[in-house]
């Protein structure tokens, strides 16, 4: 897997170096802020669950310009040597704000804040975008699939759908504080202690031909911790073999724990395995369905009462319409003062901001967008001071931590926002009166000096 | 970057483990055949551009269980002793034929065909599954985005928004096959020599205050090459402002090679932008546009004649309808014969098989499937033999054979097939008759044996 802390400087975007080259030369490099938010939620998406805070700090604090990448940046023939020189001994040494893991975030809240030296900021910027994007789409999508579940279990079978190998591992991690139990991913499991949870495959069943051998061998090799495959040829007859092999499992204490359905008609399979598993005194056994799952046709199985007890996601955990956030990194405030962007459809809000969550009785009711100095006193802040100077300002948190913030955090919204398909109005991000002047200042000076342009 | 060539061999998914575990008490390691292929085509893709052969190779050649990996497996309590010794000194010894990097394939069609010892050609499914599912997924989208630029030049802008790092630089890679000029990833330039191309963001134009400035610093920083980001505040404004710096640039040997619109209508902004700078004698000036372009709008520019010179491409290339394959990793054949599965709308095809594209004049007509042994006399067989006895058969081509596979794969596509929105009747892939008289024969024995079960 490749932890953010072995991840090059040059996963980074070659205009940030051209920029960087620039503001060397310039000897720009004041402290500047930039701020990552999500410009709009993706379709029927209510809220977003933060993630990708972990691997940027992992990242930021080891983020350094080897030999090979300076010997490579040199050959383009773009850069003097002392900006090389320079990058040589780049860290980052600044100070980073962010929404913590599990957290619900909403579209144009600022999820990360970063205060660095102009060059530093800059140059972090791609991998900032990647992460916590992709982090935070992840953690989002397993949110739903958890509501969906409506306390089932639900387990990450996402690696051979996902887009690599670290978007893999991350995935199983994002799943797990957006609700999941375990993931199907060994490396997954071994990099962050997630529960490891699998079952068989259709091959096991074909290449013995014969499903009684198959489930025979597979039952006794993990007494008491088998889940056996029925759909291979078909399930109900499979649910019947099964069914007369339990007496002779008992007896070996071999029974399996559960079964799988990963194709067919997952509603009416479910209520005759179960009726078939129930006649042969295996009550116990639960029954586990795969096979295209996502929050939608969970929740369904759920309204129908089809005996499922737990769900295997792997495609809809990472694709669909929830597969991309639109974020974007902006300049906010450097040293000369708060910053705007004025493009059509990707306007910004200037200066360095706090994000504060209104609450009304047990639910939260709107957020206010502030400037970072102001209080709002009837507001919890949500943006934490996770590092200073490069260095974080507390260890890890577990991700039991994270995913119990999520809970509480999706468990407070108003059920308008939490639905599957989110009713209008949208919850509410709220500028204060501060946040608003120096915005509408900014663009009337920006207006004028575009008047004026020659 | 994750290289694939240090992908640890728990990228895998739990179930292949235990399955091996069984299959190691039970003696039942002999050669088996897996085949690679995708289901059926995404929304709107009328054919598939093959990739992930190297990244396949390459994980292949080195795939091991390391010390923490045997020593967390051992923790999980689930395997016995002998099992994981056995893990320890596992290497993949097995062949692979595959249809080569560039190529066009279609749905049904084995991509990549594995036959080892059955537990290391099921270990590496999973790595498998994603590494050419993804890339296959990218550079399908590369061609049809290339196909769409008919000629002008586009450029890989993924990275921000692609799922990971190791995806982000495959990507680069796939794009590149798939016809991009360059990207904009440094370490993807890095790691396969790929140009590199960038511009400059709306932040360093915000940093500077002053477009005046900010142009100037850019220009003269890299004479010749720079790439004048317009839209800022207002793209028509920047366009009269670079127009009038002309002069003193030109005197100064450091005029830009082209300039960005990123936002706003393209169609139009591209039109009063070009003919400003051409009434400034800068007609040589490229205008790049870029801002959520897909292929469906790069089509719409080009045909409304729009002077647009070339397209940067970020999300469009990782995500839409084309996001995910459905490709599976199927059992075909044993120690024991041909396997097929049944599962409703999972079944599969029995046997090794090999692919012949059947040609018809300039274009090809049809593709056929066939078992390994028949010879398609009419037909060039697409699979490769790439690894034998876990070695490469060759050293790895460049990315330029490639990509000059995929435009001759391409521009030999009936008409229909290769449309942006194809249209029926899909590319056809016929079974030979024996193939189809093994797929019965076996259907039938199941439907059988299924009968005749208590």
């Amino acid at each position: 897997m490749q932890a953010a802390d072995r991840i090059p400087a040059t996963f980074t975007d070659l205009y940030e170096l051209t920029m960087a080259a620039v503001y060397w030369a310039r000897q720009m490099n004041d402290p500047a802020t930039f701020e990552l938010a999500v410009r709009g939620l993706p379709p029927s998406r209510g809220y977003l669950v933060m993630c990708g805070v972990e691997s940027t700090l992992e990242f930021l604090e080891q983020v350094r310009f080897d030999e090979p990448a300076l010997a490579y940046l040199a050959s383009l023939d773009l850069f003097e040597e002392p900006f090389l020189a320079m990058l040589e001994t780049l860290r980052f040494t600044g100070d980073v704000w962010a929404i913590p893991e599990g957290e619900v975030a909403f579209a144009g809240e600022p999820l990360v804040r970063v205060t660095a030296p102009l060059i530093e900021a800059q140059l972090v910027e791609t991998f900032l975008l990647n992460a916590v994007s992709y982090e935070t789409m992840i953690a989002t999508n397993a949110a739903r699939i958890s509501q969906a579940c409506a306390g089932r279990e639900w387990v990450d079978f996402s690696a051979r759908r996902n887009h690599g190998i670290d978007a893999s591992v991350r995935a199983a991690r994002a799943a797990r504080i957006g609700g999941a139990a375990g993931t199907s991913l060994v490396l997954a499991g071994q990099e962050f202690g997630l529960g490891l949870s699998g079952t068989m495959a259709h091959s096991f069943v074909m290449r013995f031909g014969d499903e009684r051998d198959a489930f025979l061998s597979f039952a006794r090799a993990f007494p008491g911790r088998a889940v056996i495959l029925l759909d291979t040829y078909d399930t109900d007859d499979a649910a019947s073999l099964l069914a007369e092999l339990a007496e002779q499992l008992r007896a070996e204490g071999a029974l399996p724990r559960g079964v799988r359905l990963d194709s067919g008609d997952l509603d009416s399979l479910s209520r005759s395995v179960r009726a078939t598993l129930d006649r042969a005194g295996l009550g116990d056994l639960q029954i586990v369905a795969s096979g295209d799952l996502d929050e939608y046709r969970i929740e369904q199985l759920g309204a129908a009462g089809a005996p499922v007890d737990g769900f295997g996601v792997g495609t809809h955990l990472v694709a669909g319409p929830g597969s991309q956030l639109d974020a974007a990194y902006k300049l906010v405030e450097d040293a000369t003062g708060p910053k705007l962007k004025l493009s059509p459809g990707k306007a910004s809000l200037p200066g360095r901001k706090q994000v504060y969550r209104i609450s009304d009785g047990d639910h939260c009711a709107y957020d206010v967008l502030a400037l970072h100095d102001e209080v709002v006193a009837e507001g919890r802040p949500l943006l934490d001071h996770v590092m200073a100077n490069g260095t974080r300002t507390s260890a890890p948190e577990t991700l039991e931590a994270a995913a119990k913030r999520r809970e509480i955090a999706v468990g407070g919204l108003p059920s308008r926002t939490v639905a599957l398909e989110p009713l209008p109005p949208p919850y509410e991000v709220r500028l204060t009166p501060a946040l608003r002047t120096l915005r509408d200042r900014l663009r009337a000076s920006h207006t004028r000096a575009v008047g004026t342009t020659p």
